[in-house]
């Protein structure tokens, strides 16, 4: 499919703004509220929130051939079971109104008023209903680390890793949207080995850097997904924060996994962006030895190169601190590999469902993605911008996740934030 | 509250079946294909089931001041949000509506032809949408027969197992109702400890006899339900067969839990018992040792009486050859734990989700829940009265799941069959 949108010496006539995630080579979908206080999809150029549904009732969709009414909805997910051929003519449509030669909405400042909203002021919403949310622990440098930490050094992946994509199903109902505070839980504690577990506040609070891709067609059970269809089911990625509890999780996980320790929220960002926009970022995925049984082979890059940052913001700090910058390329499985797993068994899956990677860490120290790692268990605190310290994540720190790869012409395709500030923990 | 529809006494004009799970007393909740090929909600007494959405559209609900239009919809959702005053003033007005000295229905021929099925040839759907489905892990023999098994006899339960439920997310997408067939998955095997995994169909296809429990009541983000409030967060009850592939799942399982082993597909019934149906079934709980910490503690009879069996009919077989006979009473952890543990961090709740008890055992080996335990890993097989041998599932067994409990005024009440047949695996 050629893609207008892709075109990478496409330019917008709102002006362009430097470094922005969001030129018109990606226009990313989301969900807000309108003026009118009623949920509609929207898309984003630079700083400005594009309304679709605005947009396609000035008239300005009338060669997109679907029901304007999936633009009304508080989900995307009526708009993304439309199929790609839907999603994506409607991108290229929005580029095309868009393009700087076209006069249609540029020149009618009263119907771009009723249609454009500044970004940063816009109510975003949670943009999925998401049926089943799996998380995957596909990041190499991340499962050793945790090996390494807790279990055998010397054997620091577990026999199954290098043969498939381990992953577990992780709590829907607890997803947010970036912005959302985030309560720090309480629950089991086992902080003295020869003592009974206690009941308290989690002292281990963490985030883990994470994409998450989003299912966008469905299958019956017993279908499979092969790695060469994968993208097929992809509708777009974006970023994702497993937050989680170190304390109760260690002492809950076995042998069922992780529990409490993560259901209390994850936090994604606001805008999805469309496989297709990331198209120019592809890059291959790591060495794999052994080589994987027949279903997990694939062709082609089927990773993307997009790099990651997480930073933190103190409480009343203007300033946000970076501690992790890592890069989504680093993955040992990649997405094609993860979905033709999740399905080889017959596994069904839905329009919405999210599929996280699991922490993305690098080889090197600055580029693990969880305090676990980066502060390696509490024994090497990170110290930051202002002088203060962090084993683990304090209350009030706004936890920061961003996400953009720039492609081989110059453009820089990104997703915005994916933030969340941590609350105190209840005291009854 | 005072319920009509419990009085022992009361009878319906309907002929008494002996030994039907579904006196006046039950009235359960389903969905299912009405004559006009549309879904309604029903309950049913007997062998006859009763569409509540006709029964309402000819005038006999004119006493339930709720909207109907959420009797003629494809889940039992809508309903369930009403709450407790709606769902059980419903139940309630059927049961007057079908009590023995009540004429209005019992004298009107025509009504009733639009009214009544035979419950035995009724579509049944799947009755609920699950917005999540946790697993727990709460049969202390059950626990017991896994550790034996798989890990060190002499410390068969783990550190954590008597301080809180274990339990972990499960698959919603592939719950399916009672007689959809399971396709036998497929997925990577590690048969020969030494060699490296193979692709191939599961050899060891696994029952796991449970009970789930309906979520009727949300929850936000961050509130918790407390032992003494889960009653009123509990909708319903139904039998579930948690179908695991035990070959698939003990080479994925460590360290993040159960996966493809299990998400192919899980068996509910299609009826849903309110809780207070069950009422005069309540037991106690198992003496705990060591005492739980507070959130964990709770008063009265919070474990419910209900016999549990599991049956297998093989291929071509008229006979089903019962393999186990468990009970409901047995779990270590009752629900109200279950829910204020799942709760404790905030995790947060919605209506239809599902809570799943996991395997009810017994003491004794004709108690034990699944295949593994009955035939012990294989190494015991049984023999089905047609004198063939089972150490798993075979293609084209018909698994069946019963319950019921029997009141102190000699009532039944039961859930019917969660039953399923298994296919053979696709062959690429």
């Amino acid at each position: 499919m050629q893609l207008f949108a892709n075109n990478p010496s496409l330019r917008a006539w709102l002006p362009a703004v430097a470094n922005s995630d969001f030129p018109i080579q990606n226009l990313p979908f989301g969900v807000f509220v309108a003026a009118d206080g009623q949920a509609h999809l929207a898309t984003r150029l630079y700083d400005t929130l594009i309304d679709l549904h605005a947009l396609a009732e000035a008239g300005f969709l009338a060669h997109w051939n679907f029901d304007i009414s999936v633009l009304a909805q508080n989900t995307l997910n009526p708009f993304i079971a439309l199929g790609k051929a839907a999603t994506l003519a409607l991108r290229d449509l929005v580029a095309r109104i868009l393009a700087e030669d076209n006069p249609v909405l540029r020149d009618n400042a009263a119907a771009q008023a009723k249609i454009f909203y500044p970004a940063a002021q816009a109510k975003m919403l949670m943009p999925l209903q998401v049926g089943d949310y799996t998380d995957f622990y596909s990041s190499r440098e991340h499962a050793t680390n945790v090996g390494i930490m807790f279990r055998d050094p010397a054997n620091a992946l577990l026999p199954n890793w290098l043969h498939m994509p381990i992953g577990y199903h992780g709590r829907a109902s607890s997803i947010v949207v970036s912005g959302t505070p985030i309560v720090r839980p309480s629950g089991q504690l086992k902080l003295d080995a020869d003592a009974p577990p206690t009941f308290g506040a989690s002292v281990r609070l963490d985030f883990e850097l994470e994409m998450a891709f989003v299912i966008g067609k469905k299958t019956a059970m017993s279908e499979r997904v092969s790695t060469a269809e994968a993208d097929d089911y992809i509708f777009g990625l974006a970023l994702f924060n497993d937050w989680s509890a170190r304390d109760i999780q260690q002492w809950e996980y076995v042998p069922l996994g992780p529990f409490l320790g993560k259901n209390f929220g994850s936090t994604i960002s606001p805008w999805i962006v469309v496989l297709e926009a990331l198209e120019p970022l592809r890059s291959a995925t790591p060495a794999q030895s052994p080589e994987p049984l027949p279903y997990l082979q694939f062709e082609g890059l089927r990773n993307y190169d997009i790099q990651l940052q997480v930073a933190i913001q103190p409480k009343d700090s203007k300033e946000a601190y970076t501690v992790c910058n890592s890069n989504f390329k680093y993955m040992y499985w990649n997405m094609a590999q993860q979905l033709a797993h999740h399905t080889i068994n017959g596994c069904n899956i839905n329009i919405g469902d999210l599929l996280a990677s699991g922490t993305i860490s690098g080889a090197t120290p600055d580029s693990f993605g969880s305090m676990l790692e980066l502060a390696w268990r509490g024994t090497r605190p990170l110290t930051l911008g202002d002088g203060s310290q962090r084993k683990f994540i304090n209350d009030h720190d706004n936890v920061i996740l961003r996400g953009f790869g720039i492609t081989a012409d110059g453009i820089r395709i990104g997703f915005g934030t994916a933030e969340g500030e941590v609350l105190p923990a209840r005291q009854d």
